[in-house]
């Protein structure tokens, strides 16, 4: 349940509030360069500790190899990775128990595992596990040869101008959502199958891991629903697959199609938002007013991009990696 | 690759032009009663030749029962169902071979397997096989207890008077695509995951197993990503999970949350549309003009529905037998 | 449940008196040639008929293909093939509903499945589907390439001369079991993983879905626990990893190490003797005696290298697929 | 490839010299009380270091709970444990690379990983790794109810005497194996599937996952396969299917039948032994002699019982979560 991929396996553990949270890659081929330098990019981006609107906590953030590398190198066995949770601050939240917090999963979590889950700053569910699926993207990224993948915000707040959504949500004190897309150039066609493991299937199963992801369009997505189908469909320019148009973003039949792959997802607002709420409180029975105690984002959409890119990575390694096997014996 | 779920697991097989396609289910539980009667009416809703719009092509469509049913009841035994494929004509296709058709899968297919496909009318890729999803999906309803799944077509053709824009399409003489929400009451919180098997995360996967499909969006969806958080989060009400909106759609944290699950999905136009349309010949290189023959819908929007009913319901049975484990001892 | 491997995946299903047994491959790589024919010389030793000691029960047993294959080449999609149940009676298994007879599985699978199993001839739990293996072992042992596995009888009923030992149970008009060695010739080291996926670990798992089987042992197996460790070590001689003796029957380390692969397996005496025996009625909680009606083998052993074979074959398809990603970037 | 179990998921990591090595576990019910001092006694086992030919190496071998653990029970998220490697000793291997040690996994390793492999002390192939086996099996034992698995020696170096077989091992100077036999008793019928997932093919699965195993065998095993089918055959003695002779080990196809489950398992004599041995120089292309340096079991087979035990509660914890899931629906 908290593994994905067939030959390139990510395992992701931890708690918000626990030792420590971490990840496991069962599949990695042996051989491929490793340091801790690798992921100090990615997991810079993923803090956006400088920017307005996102949280002042700061971990520092190094991997710590547990198993799987050797003379900076991957073995082939299972690579293991841990990240410290430094800087916790968890005193509060046996008061807050019994007061599930809007939009977060706290209630869920208490529902399906019996009260018995780590509910500390959001435990197990907590936004604090994307440092695993950064680094498990950082691997896999590796794995991609020529193919690079890039998200980047298209909105926020509704607004294409990131400063002006931002100080919206600053002057409203509340917290506001985005638009996020990814685009992965280099790509072979051949990747994915028919049916139920289309690469949509493979790449919105993995998105829809990242928490507040509310929505997910391939190409031209939902306005394709409003087209016609002279429109919609790419003509094939050459025999490398090249279409004049990309309203398919890369995937025809499931499969990519050696064009760019393109597709967009919506983020929902960081449920934890400076504004009073009214939520239940299970021991009492009743409504109460809520307030958001701690540090958090005023727009989560902001860190997305290099989770997203990750995630994306992830599932288009596994598939490289699957179809190296013979597809096809001529 | 062609199956789907972890308890409760299907794999569909067959070619449009093939002698039949089928399905196989493991994981069935012993002694659900299970008759031809039963899948008639699913399997009527699927053809839709009824309608304006839709391919005159029609099958018995019978269900063949080959294994797990003994005494009209599962016997716990994997289930293999059979439909033939009467109505098929193929003369036509050997000629068409080296013009991949735009929109569809010929191209990819062609690359993919190295031209071992059966290409005839789409092969394997063929929406044909969506006959066995909706097989697939009867068999899970009748796992669902209380739940009811039920999806509609919210537009076609950017129109929400249906008539309309189907006659739109046929003025225009070309295809157009569609908007289908599904809807399911009485579920009971706790399905799903953190994470990787969040209950997004395998919806949407079963999702874009079906053909033609772009975008998937929960709850509020993409319009979510405009508002503020505190417009967003749904107040809880009471001890049984109720919220008083329900932008989430039903699930939060990637768990079910006791609320009505909601989703929509964007369909693409029709990819055969009757537009004289520009392709590639892959023996001389050059593009050339392309005209579908033989018989198409002009919306397969309308057949999506019960489509999109059964792959949900496959895996909202799924996460029902898995959860009747203990998550928890006490 | 009823499915086995990760890259070359087998699914069986069927019951010994339905309409048919059958199986489906998903992951077979696309352009292998295969027609009918091909099965006719592996399936016909599987029926073992024409042998002493062998049931009488013929069944014609020609593959019928139902998808994956198109212009006598595999297309990449999942192959289906059924087999018909031509020659099956079942009218008296009504009466013997209550009477599980010895050594079979009838008394579990009442238990199991709640009594909805099909009961007929040991239903789906019948030596019947293992000519759904042994189609799969002829599909499998075209991917082998160089690699030759041949599996022969050593023993039955503790004889090395195989018509003495089949003489003696028609004297004692009792059943005998046997010991089967499976060989494999042109493996290429670097099959298997350490611990859980070991060569060994997957072998022993196909092999005891063959009904009957009691004990594996790998190269010198038991026996290895009485030498000394000086003895039990396989010198390596060259670079190819060839090894002076092979104790270790070609697997170190979970690992093929490129020697003649080597195992043996202990098959029961065949459940069904036509000697007197005692059992339960379960509806009058009574003894009562129990004699075999019906076709049977005195000796199933005869039939099983057939058998043995089509599963080694199918592990090390599924091996050599796997190990064609890059398992190593230099 | 590290991983195995459907429900009850526990993925195996680390190196014999490298920092440490460890479990993850996913599929973990919550709410079971679990504390450092559960895993004392078994991981004492394990050790073995007080008895005559075990290696005295020592490691203090407390599990570090690193996810999964709140407040002393599990939490239903993916349980992490490490072990750290304190007492370790690596400065020879570097001189011993091109030497690869007789029976063990070096030679196959370097061929599979290309020389990426961590080659101190066999690196992620070594023994080490069974205290991670340990440690799953004693969270796996504590869902077990009121089944108990118990695994015990039956006889090293051929000899019942086990004070003696060492003493016979260590006057020659050489290393030995064993035979241990395994019992659980208190299991309901049911457990397992026909075919692929029949309980001896998930046992014997994780049984050839502890290294140095060659064979294993279910009752009567072997001898079974000498015997007449009256004889061997187990009548059912009542409602509850307790048989009045156990020759079937307490499967019948595939699935348990509330007997006892007995099996016994070959261990090969300990690889590294005192006594020189020939081997391959890779990098002079020539035979050179070698000794065993460093701490090494004569026999390994004393540590097994309890590695057997832990293996074996695993597949069965796993096969009573899945039997929870209904299997019938009346």
């Amino acid at each position: 349940m908290n593994s994905f991929g067939r030959i390139f396996k990510v395992t992701i553990f931890g708690e918000s509030h626990g030792e420590s949270v971490g990840l496991n890659i069962d599949g990695c081929p042996a051989g491929l360069p490793l340091s801790v330098e690798d992921f100090l990019a990615d997991i810079e981006r993923r803090k956006g500790g400088t920017q307005k609107g996102t949280t002042p906590r700061k971990e520092d953030d190094l991997p710590i190899f547990k198993s799987g590398v050797f003379n900076n190198k991957t073995t082939g066995a299972p690579l293991t990775i841990l990240f410290e949770n430094k800087n916790t601050r968890s005193g509060d939240y046996e008061k807050q128990r019994a007061v599930p917090r809007p939009g977060h999963a706290d209630f869920v979590a208490h529902q399906k595992f019996g009260g018995h889950e780590d509910y500390r700053g959001g435990g197990h569910f907590s936004g604090r596990l994307t440092v695993s699926l950064v680094a498990a993207g950082v691997i896999a990224k590796k794995l991609l040869g020529d193919a690079k993948v890039t998200a980047s915000i298209l909105e926020i707040g509704g607004e294409k101008d990131l400063e002006k959504g931002l100080q919206n949500a600053i002057d409203h004190k509340d917290s506001i959502g985005g638009i996020v897309e990814c685009r992965v150039t280099g790509l072979p066609p051949g990747l994915g199958e028919p049916f139920f493991d289309s690469a949509e299937s493979l790449i919105s199963h993995a998105v829809f891991a990242i928490p507040a992801i509310r929505g997910i369009e391939f190409g031209t997505g939902f306005a394709a629903a409003r087209m016609y189908g002279s429109e919609h469909n790419d003509a094939i320019e050459d025999m490398t697959g090249k279409t004049r148009t990309n309203h398919a973003g890369g995937i025809v039949g499931g499969i990519t199609n050696g064009n760019e792959l393109v597709f967009r997802i919506a983020v929902k607002p960081t449920s934890s938002t400076p504004k009073e709420q009214q939520t239940l409180n299970w021991e009492t029975g009743e409504q109460e007013a809520f307030s958001v105690k701690g540090r958090h984002d005023l727009c989560i959409a902001l860190r997305v991009p290099v989770v997203l890119e990750a995630v994306t990575a992830m599932v288009l390694a596994d598939l490289l990696l699957l179809e190296q096997r013979i597809k096809r014996l001529v």
